[in-house]
């Protein structure tokens, strides 16, 4: 019997277990056009906080009472649909279960065969690396020898950063937590690494980048975001992707240095993967190259089974992850 | 003998009298192709507040012991340049005195008559206008049909931006500080106003723009800022001008709202006015029909005399002007 997590309350705050339920879902035959899935990998990610609430954004909030859903990929283990057959791999957006019927309002991609461990489409060819790429590429207009300064460097989004970064000849600072953190930024290319439970970022940062930053990419917001405003360069580029400090508390943020904005000409625009979803072509072709070429490294944090999937969602916000963080079933 | 007031030292936080000294200018005859000017009235602006800290900055500071620069129009009293002659009114930067030589490095412009009050130069049709101008238009790229939100709209910049706005067919909702204010914004136009001395600026926004805002123009930073970050709407532009709020404390500023910076995909961008100096041959034609039109109108707080131009400056952040501040001569 196929299972499924449904939301069963809202968090107020950091999401607890009390908020999850693990459920069956009814075994239905396909439908015209549908495809069963059997998952193989299940993704979690930040953003999934904003979406158990009952807000409008970008993506509707998760229903009570309903699955969950999320990044996967899995293999098609029965198809009423021509151009799926069974053993195609495929990712989707019904995680969160072992099994899913999937139809025509969300057809899976179907994967092709480029040789990399299946995951990879949840990380640096997926959703992460799309993110990273659009977010620097094109939020930020990031270019060659430009100084690059980008938070949670250790993490999924950050560490796909660090390294089109250093591809594509730009100078790369990053911040994470940690001793251990920080030397696999800097094995990924970083020229420096700010380790934010060290100390302030303020006074590392201006010590890692004399000279200031063109670019920042924001995974966390709070004092990273602030350093970043104190420390822009003229005609600076903010890429807002998250948030993490401030997801599950709300509280307000001090921002010292927001008045930099004016004299630095500081431009912050907060986005989302899908509105550069008409480069994806690019993306694949470039990523696919950095990927093929060993030139993009990537470290997960894996959870084994089902039902280890809110653990893993909980250890987003907790800083336990290195990498991408990945429930494998 | 021509007096200038000088810079003294250097405040911290609220500028006071100790900081400035009026002194005589030496008296030397004019160089090869200088012109000397009577100034007949001088601006006072708030960026001239950072000039008065020593910072880098996109201008720079002003120099202990030396005279204060600053928007100013005149009349040519004497010249040695066959560009100008005696009689010429000029618009120039040596502001802060009453008598001005001025060389190569920095050329008065001369104005044109176009029937309208001289001191429209340094309102309406010059940096004031301007700014407005080109912060609503150019940074914020804001269209008819745009719900706008502009702050300090009793203000010199402010009460421009309303009426560029409305010339432009968009929703305007400016904020203001008190009931006389407020009743002059919406005679310039506004749809709505928000007295934010009477309450809670994001309540009241709210309630004037429930659908929110495509476009706020920011003077004041601070609680206003914020109201824009809860209420943008997506793909919301922010033209940051000003944060007078901060000018003086420096303290930081508590933004609750600016995580909606990720899923509205609102863009910041600070600006000065001469980032976009290509386009001041657009912004004298479109204004000067403007103001020739009668379609813009303004108002002008003024002080008599230089010996009341630091009062005149003071006043600019105690929220005592309506329109723009000036000194007559």
């Amino acid at each position: 019997m196929a299972r499924a997590w449904h939301l069963k309350s809202r968090p107020t705050g950091m999401p607890t277990l009390d908020n999850f339920e693990i459920r069956d879902l009814s075994a239905a035959p396909l439908g015209e056009g549908q495809v069963r899935v059997r998952n193989l990998w299940l993704s979690v990610d930040p953003y999934m906080r904003g979406r158990m609430n009952d807000v409008k954004s970008y993506v509707p909030p998760f229903q009570l009472g309903e699955p969950m859903q999320g990044g996967a990929v899995g293999e098609v283990i029965e198809s009423n649909n021509p151009g799926f057959s069974v053993g195609d791999k495929v990712m989707h957006m019904a995680g969160w279960r072992d099994e899913a019927v999937i139809g025509a309002e969300s057809m899976p991609q179907k994967l092709p065969d480029m040789g990399v461990p299946l995951e990879t489409w949840l990380g640096n060819l997926g959703l992460t690396g799309a993110t990273a790429y659009f977010g620097l590429l094109k939020v930020a207009e990031a270019k060659a020898g430009d100084i690059v300064f980008v938070s949670a460097a250790a993490g999924a989004v950050g560490s796909a950063v660090v390294q089109i970064a250093k591809n594509k000849g730009m100078t790369v600072i990053g911040s994470a937590g940690g001793a251990d953190k920080c030397a696999w930024v800097k094995e990924l290319g970083a020229d420096a690494c700010v380790d934010y439970k060290a100390g302030p970022v303020l006074k590392q940062l201006a010590e890692a980048a004399p000279k200031g930053v063109d670019v920042y990419f924001d995974n966390v917001g709070g004092e990273h975001l602030d350093a970043a405003f104190a420390l822009a360069r003229d005609w600076a580029r903010f890429a807002i992707c998250g948030m993490i400090d401030v997801y599950n508390d709300g509280k307000p943020q001090e921002m010292k240095y927001i008045i930099r904005t004016i004299p630095a000409r500081i431009r912050m625009q907060g986005f989302i993967f899908t509105d550069y979803i008409q480069h994806m072509g690019e993306f694949h072709q470039e990523m696919g190259g950095w990927v093929a070429g060993g030139k993009m490294q990537s470290r997960e944090t894996v959870h084994e089974g089902l039902d280890a999937m809110p653990d893993a969602f909980f250890g987003l916000f907790s800083g336990g992850n290195t990498g991408k963080m990945l429930v494998k079933l």
